[in-house]
């Protein structure tokens, strides 16, 4: 199985399922692509028919795109892995906010895109992004009141996966957020799948 | 079981996880909340935390929301119905587009519009919503062709529910189309489940 993604510092979508994968040790191939460049797009539609990555690559050879189908399909294959939560209301929730968060808070990736090199507070805080923001926060409060933590619903799954990158552009925007909020993204920031992702990050900033 | 929706004119998102409840002949008790009213927010956050609907709230009380996210939900309690391919290549695809058409295509979404009481050939064809059609052209055709049709994955399904709103717009605006297009386009449209929609939002402009 191989997972195609694009550079670590800035690809938020292609953080999403490899987070989710390292975390519950799934070995997988990983093939990356420099975003932006000449030839980019090329190399993408080799793989990937929306031209867009993350795409796996299952060993059928199958290609399989968008985070959010890639990571359901995941899921599937894995079933011995609770990454949806086993509890049906709960795993609805689950679905219900990473589906919001796959389709939405346009504001907030355009104003705040992530970019692990950059430490930059205040910057992107357009109206549009402070709301997006004030739902986001509003999602966490209430999945961690529900579930008790430490993560969105009980152990780490696919919800807080959905949400790493936004804890990425939290800590290069620095936006004012609740304590809870605070507490959560450091929580995903110690994850060591997290970890490692920042870590290669770094490398590639050199 | 309750589907909050909106307006079946306008509410593309609405008319997904309806088709398909209706479609597999799933009984479900219907809410319509006007769009655009003064009013129109506080009543859909009532029911659905996003602030957005469709939301579906099950027996238990539970609300799910976003259309992608309904519709996970009810193909797990209707197990007995091949709302996913049983396939599991062909249903990793189908995932993908579905994925694929909830997060994006929002210049489609923007210029034209959802409209059924419109007819407007030619108006919002800008260079971006035509690239949305040509990608979404693709699609279809590569389905169709993998899978032999009617639908895009055999018989109807999500992935086709997921691309029922394109048909109305494709309706309305009239871009120009393949041929396999316009054909798939005609199945989607005849699809009793689409037609008693269409009916619906038909009394609705009276
Ligand atoms: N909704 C898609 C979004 C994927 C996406 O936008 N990927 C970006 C990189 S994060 C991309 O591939 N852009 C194409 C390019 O830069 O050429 C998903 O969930 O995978
Ligand atoms: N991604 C969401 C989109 C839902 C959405 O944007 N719904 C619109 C109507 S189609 C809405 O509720 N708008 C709120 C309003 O008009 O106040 C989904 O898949 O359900």
């Amino acid at each position: 199985m191989k997972l195609v993604i694009g550079d670590k510092l800035s690809s938020s979508w292609s953080m999403r399922p490899w987070v989710l994968l390292k975390h519950f040790g799934i070995p997988f191939e990983e093939t990356l692509i420099r975003l932006g460049r000449p030839g980019t797009k090329a190399k993408i539609l080799e793989v990937s028919p929306s031209g867009k990555v993350p795409c796996l690559v299952t060993d059928a050879g199958d290609a399989v795109w968008e985070s959010l189908a890639i990571i359901e399909t995941i899921a599937e294959m894995y079933p011995q892995h609770a990454m949806w939560p086993r509890d049906t209301a709960a795993r609805a929730r689950a679905r219900s906010v990473s589906a919001e968060m796959h389709a939405g808070f346009a504001d907030l990736r355009q104003n705040m895109p992530m970019d692990l090199s950059i430490h930059a507070p205040g910057m992107g805080a357009t109206p549009g992004a402070l709301e997006d923001i004030a739902r986001i926060e509003a999602i966490w409060a209430e999945c961690l009141a529900k579930s008790g933590g430490p993560f969105l619903f009980g152990e780490f799954g696919i919800a807080d996966a959905m949400f790493a990158p936004v804890v990425m552009r939290f800590h290069s925007y620095a936006p004012q957020l609740s304590a809870t909020s605070l507490d959560y993204a450091k929580r995903v920031t110690a994850l060591p799948a997290v970890a490692a992702w920042i870590d290669d990050a770094r490398e590639e900033a050199r």
